[in-house]
């Protein structure tokens, strides 16, 4: 049975409730906000607990997949081919669907257990015995959710009314109900009848089925999506594949998998369960699940406070000085800082909503940028000139490029830097420098053990990053416009 | 009468109250916080509205002269002989009577109107008709303090009561009381009575006074500092004056004008004014003077904001984002940032004690630090490097210098510069760079109209401000340690 079971991460939200930690390039997938390791890694080693690595797939779009596979290449060598990448974001029946589509060919038994990268889960142990469980309901073809004991009257959730007169499955603490309906978000007074009642649990986002029972039901109630995914199915592994998907992507309805499937079908199941979970929705919420000060404040970095109490105080290598706060957010990123009452963290989509129609980089992107070689930090930015700090992992190197627009000075400062320039090939020590005329192919690696860091000074009347040509790369980039 | 009047600006103070917009080396003084420029120059524009520039003197220490002298160069052209400066900060008593020491010799019948630099006065024109009306009664040996009428019961200030029995001399709407006495910073209740009474004022720190009259009185009241200072006459305008003043101001008391002489003279005269007076003295005081937008908010800088009423915000180049404040102080600078309640904003000098005896750089200067040739940015700092934007004013240079423990590399952005590198002079254009190595002389000059820029990186194991060996200098700074 255990052969059979494949975890599935569903990697691809955008995060903006955690601005201006998250960015719509940067998630709060990616982030370190509790505990060691981002929510990512986290979920990821929560999962090979029971499941081997070679059977983890990680669902994502392309815009995250440099930063994905750097992480998951923190914690373990190459998971690359783990990573399914979604053309663009369509909520998750559609990366579902095309999930169960992969693994089916790759095991018509395949057991899915679906997990959004950016949940909280501390009790790993009930966590693993509930999914445990929940197999046995799959092999069956149930559709099996989990409905979390509500400890609060929530109305950011939805709910899960089991039909308690149909037990499915019973084994030990747990039971598997046959559902009896989902309830969207409701307002408070619901909310709080609902907890009183002790029938109704939050609906987690976490699912367990077989591939071929969701594919089954989603041809029943989704009928145009399932088709489009069956479309596929010839070119799963052939060079076609990427176009494929591509095009029937772009016809692909959004729709939430609690939508699409499991809302009409007679196969759901829900198991209550009570394994520590959140969901961190926000910076507010953070509390519940973080290690607390004696204050109540959860904090992290270089933070100087006086008599702050209940507050989220998030900096970096910044000073941030803190007075007298009571129930506050303030985050500091090198680039972005935000303050508000802690009842106010949902409205910080407002501010992201308000960067983005004034095309303000801060709602898109950290200063730190993440590459499959490494990463870049841009210092400065100004009229003519950019200035970058830039860090290439041992062994790793850039494309060969050039740039139209712009001509380059690098100087080194930690390690080795090999420099391609043109036809000659040479090592730089820290302390020493070349520059790079525009129009000039030219590539930096790393051949040493330690990083190689790097300060660039770029010119020109241009400075975007998409003035990169690039003529070779070592991770599939050519045909990118980054 | 007014070819004798002589305007001392009082510009010595560390400014801890507008952390972390203010350091050590950048105190309140020299900040743009309200209006048209800084505190200090929008000083210096009152009084030269009756005072020429060339009897104006700004008293202040080594440590801030080259901020100072840049502030003025902005303003007018070279004011740099109107500088006194104190070898170290000993309260205002010193201040004063070194000053007085220095008129006295160039005009025995010298009348001073002695200001601090870091004040606000709304109704400029009233203000000077009180200080005609003060020059007046020091003519005649007075020692006039202005008395500010009170508009709240504020336990900061000192009070002065003067004694309405003793009326001077009267001029329009102005009298001139002998002062009965002067009160401490009063508790709330006491300040309450002083407010209702109609017969005590704050004490705005601002006097006239004839140099002879006040040296007269030091020698009275303070025989020890008057010695002192008196042993000092002999040597101005002589080369051995400076050494001289360095060990007289070793021994000096640290005295306020107050303590040692206005509250023991018989000659103290208060007149009591309303010139929209205020000492600005702290974050939450700001209100008082600033303009407000709609919702009682100051602003300042890149400020997105939603639904924050009665707030300080100030903001650099960098976002800063607030929702839903109410009554909150949020400043943002380069490296540090401060959140508090505003009625908390008195406790940022905790803060910046903290800062101190951890020895954090943030308590000392900013990110930017301006030169007499210009100003240079730290954009980052890391083990073994150091990364500079230096600015250099149209026809300025740097010293010659060389350093023992670091190399450097210049990247032009803007600008030209002119390089000397050892016996090598060369000029550089934006794109272009050079390396210097360790130990050799070199200096960078702008030899344009225009304002030069370059990156510098520094390399090596030591990259203290103090590795700096000046071989020649421009601005007097060979024995300087920076």
């Amino acid at each position: 049975m255990k052969n059979h079971v494949y975890g599935v991460i569903l990697a691809g939200g955008s995060g903006t409730r955690f601005w201006p930690l998250s960015r719509e390039l940067f998630p709060k997938q990616l982030l370190r906000i509790i505990g060691e390791g981002t929510l990512l890694q986290q979920t990821f080693e929560r999962l090979i607990q029971h499941i081997v690595p070679k059977q983890m797939t990680i669902v994502t779009k392309e815009t995250q997949a440099d930063s994905i596979r750097l992480q998951l290449n923190e914690w373990k060598d190459d998971l690359t081919d783990n990573i399914i990448l979604e053309p663009e974001g369509r909520n998750t029946a559609p990366a579902i669907a095309l999930t169960a589509l992969q693994l089916m060919h790759r095991d018509p038994e395949a057991v899915m257990v679906v997990v959004p990268a950016d949940h909280v889960v501390k009790a790993e142990k009930k966590f693993m015995k509930a999914v445990q469980f929940a197999t046995k309901l799959a092999a069956h073809g149930h559709l099996v959710t989990f409905g979390i004991h509500p400890s609060r009257p929530e109305t950011g959730y939805g709910y899960i009314q089991p039909n308690k007169r149909k037990r499915i499955r019973t084994q030990g603490v747990f039971v598997g109900y046959s559902v009896a309906r989902f309830v969207e978000k409701p307002n408070l007074s619901t909310a709080m009848r609902y907890c009183r009642s002790g029938n109704y649990f939050w609906n987690s986002g976490i699912f367990v089925w077989k591939a071929s029972s969701i594919l089954d039901e989603l041809a029943l109630q989704q009928p145009v999506l399932a088709k489009l995914i069956h479309g596929l199915a010839r070119y799963v592994g052939t060079q076609e594949f990427l176009g494929r998907l591509r095009k029937a992507y772009a016809k692909m309805p959004s729709l939430s998998i609690d939508h699409a499937v499991m809302e009409h079908s007679s196969r759901s199941v829900v198991v209550p369960v009570d394994f520590g979970w959140s969901d961190v929705g926000s910076w507010g919420s953070l509390e519940e699940v973080a290690s607390l000060d004696k204050n109540g404040n959860v904090r992290n970095g270089n933070i100087l406070d006086i008599d702050s109490k209940d507050s989220v105080l998030f900096a970096d290598r910044r000073l941030v000085a803190t007075i007298g706060l009571d129930n506050m957010v303030v985050v500091d990123t090198p680039d972005a800082t935000l303050v508000c009452p802690k009842d106010r963290a949902q409205d910080v989509k407002a501010i992201v909503s308000l960067l983005k129609k004034h095309h303000a980089p801060e709602h898109m992107e950290h200063r730190t940028v993440q590459r499959p070689w490494g990463a870049y930090t841009v210092l400065e930015e100004g009229h003519g000139y950019k200035v970058k700090r830039i860090e290439v992992a041992p062994g790793k190197r850039l494309s060969l490029q050039l740039h139209h627009q712009r001509s380059e000075h690098w100087v080194v400062i930690a390690g080795t830097a090999r420099v391609t320039r043109g036809e000659e090939v040479y090592d730089l020590q820290p302390g020493m420098s070349t520059a790079i005329p525009k129009e000039t192919p030219h590539r930096l690696e790393n051949p040493g053990q330690d990083l190689l860091e790097i300060i660039e000074i770029q010119n020109g009347s241009y400075l975007g990053e998409d003035d990169i040509v690039r003529l070779k790369d070592d991770f599939g980039r050519l045909e990118q416009a980054r």
